[in-house]
């Protein structure tokens, strides 16, 4: 493949999002040798500390191998859809020239993914790939996923990644047998063990190899 | 990207079809190195000899260099779907273990793509990834194109397959501004020159990278 | 509820359909005191014996506690779309007058399923409750779950049931991990430990209590 | 029935919109043995005096058997999507701990509408049932119904309802007739006289029976 | 409007097809100074005589002004997906040159109906305006109608074209409440007294005016 | 027809967007005797002097043969699903009493395109027609046309109006080639040489012709 992933931009509302939709993914990326950078829009201050919040992020981050890790500021629970959401984004889509953007999905439930999917559309329309990843908040009957990636042998890691976050330790879709079985469910629909489902949103490929 | 599409099966219900949704890609496949086979499941004899039409279609991969190239002979405008035409399309698969399908989409208005596009459902449930390409005949509305492959520069080739179809050269689907106002359109939604657009049907990644 | 579901009818394709679809929410029937019955529209002849295919799904009946399991003869992997097989489907509608019908979803991909999933809605017109279960082979991207039954407690008996399958049990999907992550994927879209998912076809209810 | 639906929350933007879009469920319900609680985000006063329109929606609501009506104070025509506002509905599911949830649909072309759909999502995700009802404002060629609750013989009732809003008396929407042909069309579609017709958000059952 | 739609084919399943989905248009249009042809593929003989409901619906198309009416052969609740029949219809086509086609939606539940509705998108790809009726038997959550003719005033003839068919007069969908109904429902959501609903197949128009 | 769309209405976000979506089709109408108005509802000041915005668009429109051009104030980016911008259609609505609106589709990356497309059907729920025009940004896979107009031979008007746009020259969706692919493409998919594409959002006729 000509025209490769080399560079991974994964955004999410949360702290933890991320790791939570494509943590495997990220993953295997960096191994791959790719570049990734992980981009938070809130520090999720709602319900716990945001210094908390972004720690354990953090450390998920460095355990999946992940280059560099941001947070923004927009306020949880009301991330708006605003010309600075959109140039905060268009910066870092600027400052990384990523090829491939995680974002979240527009039919997902949760208010503040919903936003970052649309923000997502308007600040990285030139870049070639988009693909929207899956969250316990996406909606069962719209979420239609078709692009799968293996992450068979990579759960332990990712696994590792979501126990960084203790203070969330009570959220049910937090837990190893969730993780598991999602991963799993996923791959049986993709035909291998363990895989992440995305939605495409946009995806240019240079050539098929 | 370790899990490359090295070997890629092309189906399609008549001669030209294949040329018309996929030549491009086809093209810049072989170049990239991949090995491409080319799949027609009728000969196309309705409205004209079917030795013409296999031999235009030959020339028309040759020139795209296809590797290999298959006619069955379904009743052209009466493809069945049958246990007996599933397990043919299971039979190449099992002889050249493609990466990846092109095939016809379910949004298509001509009964033989429709049915094609089943029937590939059924037969290739195990190859990693299945895209749709665009003919004439998909229904606007129900098309719903979210990948792209980039084939600027490659619109000259595509038009030397194309013009192999003497035969149907009456058709204006089949003319050379009608291909590139096509390119050129989709090329312009995927933010390059040229492009052709696929539906994803299931496209399993082993990274993004 | 004034007017509940007191007798089921679950219609599958094959031998192990039904049970992979519905088996936790039957046994969860009959536990409740409906009635419940079970059609095969095949015997499965294509790639097994029909009379060890037809052993095996009794006993697994049995166990889920079905009170009347029935086998039509119509054609493996070419189920035809004919008034034969919806007179076929309607006689039992007359015989047994089910409040409920579980059935094939029409985003399946196998041809059979599909082809059950329209037989179904065209002789069930006049009942009042249609489902359409999941198979291994549904369209991740097209399938809709809506409705979900909760399991929970349930699936040591549905393992039991998929597990006299023995002829089938190379089968990735009759794995009692496959069935486990299903059950606990859709229970956690569902709010509980463990659920089967349906598409809504039609659900008539006399009152919301 | 185990799990039935004993407690009804029924939720809209404006008064009227509940009377409309359930009234005869809400009956039914009510009638059935169910506690039905109505809570209208805002007072409606954009065209017509605040009290008068909360006057006449309590008269409604008790022509209907409704046990608690309650009215918000969100702005009319700019109902927010904010954390405010689905912690007020949270509030209400706290208190009551409804089964069901009767809501807005994604679906309208009110915006006001539209948003207490979203906020419904948000709010009630741990909620066992969410169905979504029409209105006078869902796009004709979004709204999806696939539920029905059969109100045969309750439409005298409903009408007694609906003309409690005498402030609203010359909107058509409002008229007798109107009201009778949806019931009964959504009635015919049902296979019942008259019925009221939703979108299934979500629906967790305990069994069918 | 310099390109209106001079010339119109109606087709249909069976005899009062027609009738029931687009009757009050085909009235308006003839009364408008159209051209009208109405076209059975069937004649109706899986329950009754076929001379009796040939003779029924030539009578309510003589009611409605209707030109000329047409009775094709195929048979009753299983018309093929054949070369023969798209050929039949492309001779209509043909013959009449027709501006604007009226047929069955590909969201019916009757396998007759969507039948109808895939041949006529292929037989008539080259028809400007196509646009697809209701039929008791399409799916709620499915049929998806943007396109209203208002046929306000126009009820009673339609009535009297469906009166015809005596044969049919046990169906609760032939009833004269049902029909109004439908009309004053549809005539609702497009904001007069009654119409006839339509999806949109393709619609092309040579301005605005 | 009786009920012809004797007064048109375009809406769009910004000066350009009408021109792009439905240029051709204003200028037809025109030449057919229509009475056409052009609404701004921004005068995209983001990038821009909006003072040299306005002039390009009053040029463009005066090419086209437009009657009326209007520049409503919400701020370029950002324009606000509020009350007041619901209004000010609503008197545009009031002021010439529109047949026909063209403006927006909710499918569109643009926040500004998105929100002025749910604002149109807010205000403009009581127009007999309203259709949604295609921008660069609409989302391909969502985007749904099936109302097409026919524009052969106003290309080269339309071309002239987008000329007037200098100081977005740069824009490469304002190139002469981007117009005349877009124009062909749509134009093929209708079986005419050029057209502009349009999502019927409701389309109420008197009569076929």
């Amino acid at each position: 493949m000509v025209f490769s992933s080399r560079i991974v931009l994964a955004v999410g509302a949360h702290p933890d999002d991320i790791e939570l939709g494509c943590g495997g993914t990220l993953y295997k990326s960096v191994q791959s040798g790719a570049k990734v950078i992980a981009l938070y829009m809130t520090r999720g201050g709602k319900m716990t500390d945001t210094d908390v919040r972004m720690k354990e992020s953090t450390e998920a981050m460095k355990i999946l191998g992940v280059h560099h890790v941001y947070f923004e500021n927009f306020p949880d629970t009301e991330v708006p859809f605003s010309h600075e959401a959109i140039s905060c984004l268009e910066g870092y889509a600027t400052k990384y020239r990523p090829n491939v953007i995680l974002t979240h999905s527009i039919n997902d439930t949760h208010q503040d993914h919903r936003q970052v999917a649309w923000l997502s559309m308007s600040a990285f329309r030139n870049i070639p790939k988009i693909l929207a990843y899956e969250t316990p908040r996406v909606m069962p009957a719209a979420f239609s996923p078709t692009y799968f990636v293996d992450i068979s042998g990579c759960s332990q890691v990712k696994w590792e990644a979501l126990k960084c976050h203790v203070s969330q330790n009570e959220k049910r879709y937090l837990a190893y047998e969730s993780m598991i079985n999602l991963c799993s469910f996923r791959g049986s629909q993709a035909g291998v063990k363990e895989a992440e489902a995305y939605e495409v949103v946009r995806y240019l490929e240079n050539s098929l190899i």
